[in-house]
């Protein structure tokens, strides 16, 4: 029997999981179990500190319902889901393929479906109209017909879906398709900025970060076509007051657009709009394009 | 605004941070952040494998209850607590105070108090009868009178009050006191070895990672005196199978213990008895002596 020291706690961790029979598990758990360690040891973490921290990921863990994913919220204001999201992006994504950004917490599967032109703001008031068109294409730049666009936003007042209506309720998301020629059409009302939800204990942790917690307002876009890499990402306004400090990491300069009226080719002359063209990055061999974030109710534990 | 890469969104989550006003809380703030982006660096941490850490962590905070603190498990098997432990240990105990060992998730508050030669055994019944007793003293051997000590342990099929009985149901555990001379003399039954709960997430983790998930039979103690600093400790049955590869990385060499019939001094010779003498390390001027662990109801988030 050792008698475990500072180090040698470490050294007995990883000899008990050294026969876990799958090698990638394997190695995931090592190095979290070597990191984690090392966390402690470099600021000789307190019992309070750690007891703390314990109470801190269980209010985490319970704050989670169907509906929201505190855990995800947790990652993003780490800037772990942008650090993913950037090695996913960097691995398998063409050069010319358009850059991606978080999902985020209120992505949410079977989004109604819309012809173009129409509206998703259907049970939302208020807000500037917006469109929002272009061409989804590949790398090269040859159209892609039929690729399913979902986008999902909040209202004028910074609210998503599920927070401001019964959660059955699905309003300002929807699916769209690419035309023959790769165009898409989608009319929306101009998105606010917002703050994530303070009401968790991921927002106690942010306001005694002494941090705003506001994300710029934007779209959140996922583009699918088959054989192409599925692609998530979000278009950023970039007259928001908090374009330079989102509290997730999400904004990137290629991403960053500003409404305008009489765009060339825009549908509607008479309402502001963005021309944004989406490049799809090929699947590569064997590759099955994981995604960053997800819907809630998938990644919850089924109740007992 | 920057383009992020992966070692760019680290300093911006850093900056994010650098207002934190309390120095501690920064400094562990800024120490977690950079572990856990090196960590998902190292192993180039894909989407899959971020969203099932979430659902596993998420998995985690929702199988605690006030009576189970799933987190605190999570934490044994990975050898954190024992590491929190250690250092915490290595701070402040005086080189001859008895060693420490983990609290674990079954303490509990307000456990019955019995008479010097009382059993805890009140409910449960089999078991092979165990007499525990000793002196209390200082570092320097000058007996302690009148310290708490607080002993919890498995029935004789491994289970805790906890597990065996309807939640109210305090059994195995009680607080007993030291005389005039330090001196304690308790009874019990002999515990037996027993697997962690294997019923949630963490027993899932471990079983995948190929770990037998039991700890060797031991009796948790607790003991609590004016002016010095708690101790948290455990003996352990020298003849478990497993006293070499306990889950928890709880067992140090000179908290094991054989119960052998006819000892000096034993309260009943026909009984299998244990001597052990507690040495008490004084606190520390402004030391208020942290625990490591905690009746789970402690930590749990209010309900909102």
């Amino acid at each position: 029997m050792p008698d475990l020291d500072r180090m040698g706690v470490t050294e007995e961790a990883l000899a008990q999981i050294a026969r876990m029979p799958d090698p990638r598990q394997r190695e995931i758990t090592a190095a979290a179990i070597r990191h984690l360690h090392d966390f402690a040891r470099e600021v000789e973490l307190k019992p309070e500190e750690w007891l703390a921290g314990i109470g801190f990921l269980t209010a985490v863990g319970q704050a989670c319902t169907p509906y929201r994913q505190e855990f995800i919220l947790l990652s993003d204001v780490l800037g772990l889901s942008r650090l993913v999201n950037l090695m996913h992006d960097a691995e398998g994504r063409e050069a010319a393929g358009t850059e991606t950004s978080l999902l985020g917490p209120f992505f949410r599967e079977q989004a109604p479906e819309f012809a173009a032109g129409e509206s998703i703001a259907v049970h939302a008031t208020g807000g500037e109209p917006l469109a929002l068109f272009g061409q989804v294409t590949d790398a090269e730049g040859q159209p892609v017909a039929g690729a399913g666009i979902d986008i999902w936003q909040t209202d004028a007042t910074g609210l998503y879906d599920l927070q401001a209506n019964e959660p059955e309720v699905m309003d300002l998301r929807g699916r769209f398709r690419t035309d023959a020629a790769g165009r898409f059409d989608m009319r929306t009302v101009k998105p606010i900025g917002y703050s994530i939800p303070m009401d968790g204990p991921v927002g106690r942790l942010v306001r005694q970060q002494n941090r705003h917690g506001m994300r710029p307002a934007h779209i959140h876009i996922l583009v699918q076509a088959p054989g192409y890499r599925e692609l998530v990402t979000a278009l950023y306004l970039g007259d928001d007051p908090h374009i330079d400090s989102d509290t997730v990491f999400g904004v990137s300069r290629s991403l960053v657009v500003t409404p305008r009226r009489g765009l060339p080719g825009a549908p509607e002359p008479d309402i502001a709009a963005i021309r944004y063209d989406f490049r799809l990055s090929r699947l590569a061999e064997g590759e099955t394009g994981g995604r960053v974030g997800a819907d809630p109710s998938r990644i919850l534990p089924a109740a007992e």
